[in-house]
C-alpha cells in the first residue's frame, strides 16, 4: 500500500517538519514521540504504515527548496542539526513534488483553477502509483470570507465556480480540488476549506471523507484539558484570559486582525463549549517576532469555589510551533487513508482529539476525544 | 431520611467550612457552588438531600467552639463574613454533638477506646433519628504508622486490640469504630485509616462501605487533569517538579518530614500510573505560616515533543484548602450514604474521582473518574 | 500645622482607602505599612505628620457616603472589615469636606467652573484653618485631549477659559483652579492634569509645586525594579510583553480603547527610556469585571545573552488596586506640602520614584529614583 | 599588554563557554552581549582588551578536550552551533595550556601540592609572556569545609600547610598557590577558595587584589533586582519561596545535601541583608537530569501592603547557565587585572555586584552595586 500525503503549504515550516520527521523515523533516527498512531492504542487499527506515505504538496512559486528550508528549521532547534543532512534524499524527494498552488490574480475561473489543482493530484497519483491521497491544508490561515448562497449548494457551487470571479476562499478551492480529484481532506488550520454544505455534499457523493478544523496544539490543547476540570468539580469559571506570543510565520499572519479573528473564534469555542456558557476576558494573539518558530500562552482562570471564595489557576505554554504540528500531520493522514479505504465518507467526527473546532462534533473535553478516538480506530480495525 | 455526618476533625477548618457552608446553602444564602452532587448529572441518583444531613464528630478536648472558628475561617475569607452570624444556630447544634477523640496516652486497650467512639456514633444515631451514619477523618494527617501482621486478618486484629499497645493508628482506630457501629467510613488525608485487610474484612462482614483516601483538591487535581494530556498525545514527559507552599494547620503537619512523606506518596503515585513510569523530577512541601488557610502549587512539566524538541508547561494554583475539600466532604458523605442504603459494601471504586489515591481502582484520569462517577450514580439512581 | 489634602475623585476606591487607612494609622490600629514617608530614611526630612492631614475634595454629584465605600471595600478585602466603623466619626468627617466636581455639560464657561472650584478650596482652607493644601487626582483616567496652541502660554490659556466651550479637560481645569488658589498640584493618574506649558507657568508664578504623572503601582513598578538588571548587565531585551487584567472602575475606564491608550503610552516610557530603545512587544489592558479591586499582570521578556542564547523572564504581580495607590497618596501629600513650606515651586523631579511617567527628570530605574527621592528629602530636612 | 585568565576546572561548561565565546568575539563572529566591560560605561577605565586574554587553566587529568567540549555544548545550544569549527584553533591553544589540577588522595604535603600549582602558574607566565595572570575558580562546589584556628593566621597556615594532612579545602590551595605566584584571585563559587583571613594576609602581603564569591547569573540576580523594591516602597515581604531546578554538572553536585548547603546559605545571605531581616520561606534546589545545561527558578513572595492587604509576586527565571556565567569571568578577569595594574591589593568590594555573596561590602541591591562599580571604574580609568 502507498498512500499521497499531499501538502498544501508544502514548504512551509509545517510541512518541513512533517517531511524531514517522518524520513528520520522511518530511518530509525528517532522515535516516534507524538505520534498517537504509534501507541499501542491504535496498533490494531490496520493503519497505514509510516513507511507507506509519500509526500507531495502546492506551494507558491519561488519558496525555497526543503532542504534549505530544514536547514533553517535545524537552526532554530525545530528538527535536529543532523536532520537535513540525514534525510536529504527524502527531502529532495518530496521537494520534487511541490507543485505550484493558486496564485493570487491568476487569469481565468475558479473552476479552471481547480482543475489544475486536480491534475497535480492525479499526476501525483499515477505517477507514484498511490492507493489513496490525503490532502492537508497546512498554508498560512486566511483571513474570514463571506458566505455566499451558492456555498450551500453544490449544483449552485459548479455553476458559480464555472463564471469568473471568486466564489471561494483559496483553501475552499484546494478542498473542493481535493474532493473533485477522491482525496480526502483534511482542514489543519481555521480557514474555510472545506467546512461548508456544499463541499459536504461533494465529499459524500465523490465517497471521500473529510476532517477538521485547525489544528489544537497549544494553549486550546491545555485548555480543553483543564476546563473540563473545573465543570467536573462544579467550580464556576468567572473568566478565563490568554496571551499568545508567536513568532514565525504563523505569528505575522496572524497578526492581520482579519485572519486572528478567525483564529479567535475557533479558539473561544471550545472553552464555551465544555463550560457551557461563556466566560469573561478576552484571548490575545502577539505577534512577535524574535519568538521566531517558538509560541508561549499564559492563561489565567478565575474561578470561584465553595461559599463563593474565589481562586485561581494560571498556566505558560511553551512551545514549538511546528513540532508540536507534524506529528498531528502524519495521525491525521493515516487516520483519514484508512478511513477511507474502510469506506467512510463525509465528516470524520472521531478525528475531533485533533482540532479546536471539530467538525461533526460537539466533544471538546480532549480525554473523551481521545477515547472517542481509540473506540472509533478500534472498530476500524475490526472491520479490517 | 436523616443522615448523620460524623466528622473526626470536627472543630478544625474542613469540618467547620463544611457545616457553615451546608448551613448557608441550605438557607439558600450561597449557591452550591463545588457540589458535584447537586449538578444534573446527578439529579437522578437518589442521593439524600442537604437538608438531611446531621453533623457531629471527635475532637481533641478544648478546642475552640464551631461559631468561634468559624468567625476566624470568616476573618480569613474562608467563609463568608455574614455567615457565622447567620447559622449560628446550626454551629451551636453542631456543636453540642462534637464528643472528645482519641487522646494520646489514653488508659486501657485499643479495643476500648474504640468502644468509647463507638458508644458516641449509637448514641447519635438514636438520639437524632439517623437512619445511618458516614464517618468521615478530615483530622491532621499522621505520620506513617509501620505494618504489622494483625493488619491483614480481622480475628488476629481483634485479638491484638483487646491487650494493651497500640496496634493500629489512630486513624484505623476511628474506622474499626465506625465499621462496627454500623456507619460507612471515608479516609479523607493519607492517614492509614480503613485502609487495611483486616478493615475491609470487617465492613464486608457488617455490610458497610467505604471510600479513600487522601482528597484531591489542588495540585494533584491538576495534575491528573493534566498528565492524560501528554500521554493522549504521545508526548514523552521527562521530569514533572512541583513545591506547595501551605499555612495554617495542615502545612504545619506535612511539616513534620513523616507526616509530608505520606502525603508525597500519595501525591507521586497518581503521576505515576497516569504516565505509566515515574518522571525525573521532586514534590516538594513547604509550611509557610503567613499563608494561612491559603496554599499555592507550582509545578514544571519538561516534555520531549516530535523530532526531540523539549517543551515545558508551568502551572500555579492559588487555592483556600478548606473552601477546596469543603464540598468534596458533602459529595462524599452523601454518595455513601447512598450506596449504604442501596446495599453497596467494601470499597467504592467508583469515588476514586475524588482521591488521591483511590481505594479498589487504578484510573488517576480525572475526567475518565469522572465518568465513572456519573454512571456509577446513574446506576444507584437506576437502583432506588 | 494641619494640611489639607483635598482629592479629585473623593468618593473613589482609592480616595476611600487613603481616608480610611490614615485614619486607623493615625488611631494606631494599623501599622503604616506602604507608607514610604514613615520610614527611617524620611524621619529628618521635617515632613508633615499624618495627624496633621485634614481630607476633603470633589466628586460627582450622588456618590455614595464615604462609610458606605468603605464598607463596600471592607467585603471586597481591600481595607480591614473592622475598619469602616472603626473610624466612622473620620470618614463622615472627610465626607462633609466632598463638594460637588466639574459636571459634563454644565453652563458657563471653564474659567466660570474653574472659579466654582477656586471657591472650595479656598472655603476649605479658611474653615478648617489649613497651613496648605495639595490636591491630588485620584478621578478616573480621561480619555487623551488634544493639545491645542493655548496650552502652550499662559495668557491666551486665560482668554480661552474665559469663553465658552472647553478648551481643557476637565483635570486640568481641576490644575488649573488648585494653582490659582495657590494649592500644590499632584497628578495620580495619566490624565493631562497639570501637564502643560501654561500651567507649568503658572505653577511658577503662583509659586507652588506639582508632581506627576500616573502613579507607579503595578506592572510598571516591577518592570522599573527589573529592566536595570538586564542594561547593568548588558544583556539583550528582545521583547517585553504584557498583559493586565483589572476589575473595577478602573478597568472599565480603561478597558475603553482612548483611555486605555493614555495609560499605555505612560506604562512603555518607563521600559524604552531604561532599555534605550524600543522592545518588541505589546501592553494589553484587559476589562475582567469579575476581578474587582484586584488586578493581575503578567510579563513575558524573552533576551538574548552571551553567544546570543536565548532566555526568559516571566513574572506574575497579584495586587489590589487602591492598597498600591493609597500610601503614595498619603507619602505625595506630605512630601509635596513641605516642598511648598520648604519655597519650591514647578515640578518636583525628585518624586518620580512615585510615577509612570515622570515629570521634569528622565530616571525610571526605581533603585536610583528611590536614592534621588531620598537625597532630595534629607535636604528639605537640613533646610528646615 | 597580555593577560593570563587561568581557570580552575579548565574544561568544564563555563571555561570552555568562557574560551569559545570570547574567541568567536575576538573574531567578530558574535557580538559581546552579556559583557559589561564592552558597554560605553567602562570605555575609559583602561581595561585589558579581550584580545589581550590569554587562557589556561587546571583541570582533572582525563577530562575530554576543549573542542569537544565544546562540540557538546553546541548541541545543547550553549553556544552556537558553528563556533566549535570557528574558534577550533583558540581552543586547542587553550588546550595545551591545561595542566592537571589537584587530585584526590595526592601524596605529599599541601604545601607540596601548592608548589606545583605555582609551577604551572609560573610557566604560564613566562611561557606565553603575560604581564600578569588572573586565576578564575570556575570548578564545581565543595561541600562546606570546618573551619580551623590556622585559617585566621598566615604563619600558623604555612607551618600547618608543610605538615602531612588536609588543613585547606582544594579551593583555598589553589588560591593559596595563585597568591604565591603573584596571580589575582577570584572565587566564582561559594567553594571556600580565599575567604579565609590567612590568605586575605597573604594576598595584602603580596600586593595582589581578590574578589568574590559566587557569581550571581540566576535566582539570586533577580532576587537582589526585586527586593529593593520591596523595601523602597515600605512593602512588607512575609515569605520568599524559590525553587531552583538544575540539570549538568552544577545540578549533580548541588544535590549532595552538604554542596547545596553551601550554596543555599550564599543565596540566602543576599535576601535577608536587603530586607534587614530572614523571611519565612525555604529555597530547593532540585537536580533535574533532563534539564542538562538550563535551569529554571521559581520564586514566589508574599507580601503586606497598605492596610494589612496580602498580595503576591511570582517570578520564573529560565536561562542557560554557563551563557550566564561567562561573560561575568571575562568581566572580573579584566576588572581585576586592571586593579592589579593599578596597585589595588586585597578584597574588591567593588566587585560585589558579580557576587551572590560579596567579599568586603554589604551592598546587595543589584542597581546599586552597579553604580559603585562603575564609580570605581571611572576612577581606575582617571588613575591611568
Amino acid at each position: 500500500m502507498r498512500i499521497g500525503v499531499w501538502l498544501v503549504g508544502g514548504r512551509g515550516s509545517v510541512a518541513t517538519t512533517v517531511i524531514t520527521g517522518a524520513a528520520a523515523i522511518r530511518a530509525q533516527l528517532l522515535p516516534p514521540v507524538g505520534c498517537v498512531t504509534e501507541t499501542a492504542d491504535f496498533a490494531e487499527a490496520g493503519l497505514p504504515g509510516l513507511e507507506t506515505l509519500v509526500f507531495g504538496g502546492h506551494d507558491l512559486a519561488g519558496t525555497a527548496p526543503l532542504v534549505k528550508r530544514a536547514e533553517e528549521l535545524a537552526r532554530a532547534g525545530v528538527v535536529p542539526s543532523w536532520s537535513s543532512t540525514a534525510v536529504a534524499h527524502e527531502l529532495e524527494e518530496a521537494d520534487s513534488e511541490i507543485r505550484v498552488g493558486l496564485v493570487a490574480g491568476e487569469p481565468g475561473t475558479q473552476r479552471e483553477h481547480a482543475d489544475r489543482l486536480i491534475a497535480d493530484l492525479t499526476s501525483f497519483r499515477e505517477r507514484r502509483g498511490l492507493d489513496r491521497i490525503v490532502v492537508v491544508n497546512v498554508a498560512s490561515t486566511e483571513p474570514p470570507f463571506p458566505r455566499r448562497p451558492e456555498h450551500a449548494d453544490l449544483d449552485a457551487l459548479e455553476r458559480a465556480l464555472a463564471v469568473s470571479g471568486d466564489v471561494l476562499p483559496p483553501s475552499s478551492v484546494y478542498a473542493y480540488a481535493a474532493l473533485r480529484a477522491g482525496c480526502a481532506y483534511i482542514d489543519f488550520t481555521p480557514s474555510t476549506g472545506v467546512r461548508l454544505p456544499a463541499l459536504d455534499e461533494l465529499a459524500r457523493r465523490m465517497g471521500v471523507p473529510y476532517a477538521g478544523s485547525d489544528a489544537k496544539t497549544g494553549e486550546t490543547l491545555v485548555k480543553t484539558a483543564l476546563a473540563p476540570m473545573f465543570t467536573a468539580r462544579a467550580l464556576n469559571v468567572r473568566s478565563w484570559s490568554g496571551t499568545n506570543l508567536l513568532g514565525g510565520g504563523d505569528g505575522a499572519t496572524l497578526a492581520d486582525p482579519q485572519a486572528g479573528r478567525s483564529k479567535k473564534t475557533s479558539k473561544d469555542r471550545a472553552l464555551t463549549e465544555i463550560l457551557g456558557r461563556r466566560a469573561e476576558g478576552e484571548t490575545h494573539i502577539d505577534y512577535v517576532p524574535s519568538m521566531g518558530e517558538w509560541k508561549t500562552a499564559w492563561d489565567h482562570v478565575l474561578f470561584e469555589g465553595f461559599g463563593g471564595v474565589w481562586m485561581t489557576l494560571q498556566f505558560t505554554w511553551q512551545g514549538c510551533d511546528s513540532a508540536l504540528a507534524a506529528p498531528l500531520v502524519l495521525d491525521l493522514a493515516r487516520l483519514t487513508a484508512r478511513a477511507h479505504e474502510a469506506g467512510e465518507s463525509g465528516p470524520l467526527p472521531a478525528l475531533g482529539f485533533f482540532f479546536k473546532d471539530p467538525i461533526g462534533v460537539r466533544e471538546h473535553r480532549l480525554v473523551l476525544q481521545y477515547e472517542l478516538l481509540r473506540e472509533w480506530a478500534a472498530g476500524l480495525g475490526a472491520a479490517a
